[in-house]
């Protein structure tokens, strides 16, 4: 299934910029960075517990925002771009 | 029907930050903010055709991205939050 990871790291302090580096690198291991803090992950029911579970780990939970959206299987039909970082396939290569 | 809007805007140059702002400013017309540049927004189709056409015209194709995604009726079972900013109701009032 499809899941949107969207995230506000509060990089005011060295340790907020360290958050947001890790934060960045789990969801890359996951899916594809679609806008600066926005990775579109496509994922199993395992592979989504680790990535939800791993981004929890690396959070401050009082100073950081994180949110999902479970967008399903048919997906496709429910994202549309506009702009730069043209559509690209998750299931398949990346279109640059 | 619930439209998520997600945006990188290039900032780069006055112009730049001036659609940022213009690009924000428009998405408080139609929803809540739930992230730097997330918004959720509550809209009928008119609405949705509106608020398309309008943050069209905003951004610059070449330099920005803007990325719709159609979260449906039913979409309060499709997000979770974790984190600053919790949880609020956009059919109701927003919880501080």
């Amino acid at each position: 299934m499809m899941v949107l990871v969207t995230y506000d790291v509060n990089t005011v302090s060295v340790t907020g910029q360290k958050r947001l580096r890790h934060v960045a690198k789990l969801c890359e291991n996951y899916g594809q960075r679609v806008q600066n803090s926005v990775f579109e992950c496509l994922v199993d029911p395992n592979q989504w517990v680790q990535l939800k579970n791993g981004l929890v780990k690396l959070i401050d939970e009082e100073k950081d925002s994180l949110r999902f959206y479970l967008l399903g299987a048919n997906w496709k039909r429910r994202v549309e771009h506009i702009g730069t970082r043209p559509g690209y396939d998750p299931e398949g290569s990346l279109i640059v």
